[in-house]
């Protein structure tokens, strides 16, 4: 099959893989639909973080199932799934707690490559979610969001504790930062503050819910939501970047008791625990727990009632992965959707 | 009169002080009944903190209202009251939301100097309660230990997100680590694992509740409550310390998806920020909101039901307050109380 496989940073080819096949009795087989290039694909690209090179890259997917092993139940050959970027048991104690993506038998799908034909998913009961049908054509950009940009974005959200009455600030205008916006819409707050300097990303923020663009960054960017909170800060800040600065922005426009919840992978940073204990903020975040809201958006998307699938503003065949890589890079595209 | 200054690192002296007066009508002025030496003073004592030297000591304190200003009106003469070492409106959008140590007219008591004969208390009817009746003699080193180490002790077990059926684990077997073990034990937590490697400390922790005593630090003390807790870690973790070796214990000794509550204040700490992200660990912490726990504490105090002032297993005149220290600093105490 084919398959796109990083070989160094900027070097992302399309190329022959050798077929997945069900490896253990729990495994299944898809065939994908769709497929995505990852905020956090760029950091490996950009030389940030290393990989075992060459790698097959890719950990979004939606698809119909092709094959399941002999101890699969739930899930059935034919039926369009989805899954998160961890597979999980979706019955540890951790996963009933409701951290699937730290299950205690979590595999990483982003290992087994899903920019291609098709992916094996191991402990595929616990992990994918199936479709009521398979689904209308222009669902399934959404349905592909929910794997991980909209589950993350959601999370974060969560994490947050967006809710009614709430002014939530949002720390990145990637995918995941707009899905945020969505998800704080979808959990009732009252006012939606998107941190964004770019004219398309704002358009598509106001369109999630969000009642206010801040422009500035960093300590400006601080100053302008506290202005717009009573110099309180906001009550929930949704931190989807993942640097040393996004992180402090995000934590000091936070009022004090309130809340951020992050989910840009943390690179280098460094959390200053004095500051941290005096700003009084609950801080929690992590690879988002996407099983866990799996349910949930599905339905959503389902009766269209959101349409998370508007991040991909690019699509292209999985063969031009390699442009779909340079478009995120240099934002020319917000998200890019590969079709295999 | 007669109060408790620090000169410098290791130099407390007790001298005459000018008597507190109203400053502004919102003010009161309490005779201490009883004061004391905090883990927190000793920051500056062994000279890893910096005050303006010479610094009026002490922020913890119960006593008898002798005057209050103009626009007191809940507070009265004659009262038996507590408060937070922070002073605070509790009307405001951040106290009404019960985080009143970050009231945005707070007033740190340290500055005033509690170790003393007389405080003022700005903000009265915001940040004293009064107990029913002036109490007994011997109740009122459990209500002294309401001023701040049971408040933030009990902070750090809410944060923690302390409860029915969880595991819990306390590191720090100071006055506030030893009465987080009893605010866990109030709050109904399953299991409760005091860190401790001293004897008596271990024994007052069993009293208040301490189902196990783990006596390792570091990686290994991680090793023992993972050990303890299926491989997982606990569901909660008090951290009563506030260095880097405490904190990182802390958040390494919480499962995935648990909480860390702190409460130590943390001096030089940096949290690595991908850890973190990875622990997938609620962090929540800083200077406790005890006005919030304040009328629930007392509640308990009255009735008997809790005894915090065992803490104080050393009880001195203030005029010997800088052998208080002393002990507190050779850790030949856990807690000094003084009497003025």
């Amino acid at each position: 099959m084919r398959g796109a496989v990083m070989y160094a940073p900027g070097d992302v080819r399309v190329e022959e893989r050798s077929d997945p096949r069900i490896v253990k009795p729990t495994d299944a087989i898809i065939r994908l639909s769709a497929t995505c290039v990852c905020g956090s694909d760029l950091w490996p690209y950009r030389g940030v973080e290393n990989l075992p090179w060459p790698a097959p890259m890719g950990h979004e997917y939606a698809g119909i199932v092709e094959e399941v092993g002999s101890e699969v139940t739930t899930i059935k050959p034919g039926q369009f799934v989805i899954g998160s970027f961890f597979a999980s048991d979706n019955t540890c104690e951790i996963c009933q707690a409701g951290y699937q993506s730290s299950c205690i038998h979590r595999h990483g799908v982003g290992q087994e490559g899903a920019q291609a034909e098709r992916l094996r998913l191991p402990l595929a009961d616990g992990t994918l979610v199936a479709t009521p049908e398979v689904p209308a054509d222009d669902l399934v950009p959404s349905l592909l969001a929910a794997s991980d940009v909209l589950g993350t974005g959601w999370f974060g959200a969560v994490a947050a504790e967006v809710g009614p009455g709430k002014t939530v600030a949002v720390v990145g205008d990637g995918a995941v930062g707009l899905l945020a916006v969505l998800a704080a819409k979808q959990l009732g707050a009252e006012r939606i503050i998107a941190m964004s300097r770019h004219e398309p990303r704002q358009q598509l923020a106001r369109e999630y819910g969000a009642t206010d663009i801040v422009e500035e960054r960093g300590d400006d960017g601080v100053a302008k939501i506290k202005e717009l909170t009573n110099g309180l800060g906001a009550h929930s800040v949704v931190e989807a970047v993942g640097t040393q600065e996004s992180m402090m922005q995000a934590i000091r426009a936070t009022r004090a008791g309130g809340h951020v919840g992050y989910v840009g992978v943390a690179h280098g940073v460094e959390l200053p625990g004095e500051e941290l204990f005096f700003s009084h903020v609950h801080l929690y975040g992590g690879p988002a727990p996407v099983r866990r809201f799996l349910p949930e958006l599905i339905d959503l998307i389902w009766n269209r009632q959101i349409d998370p699938g508007k991040v991909f503003d690019l699509e292209l065949p999985l063969e031009q992965a390699a442009a779909g890589y340079e478009a995120m890079d240099k934002r020319q595209a917000i998200k890019v959707l590969l079709r295999p």
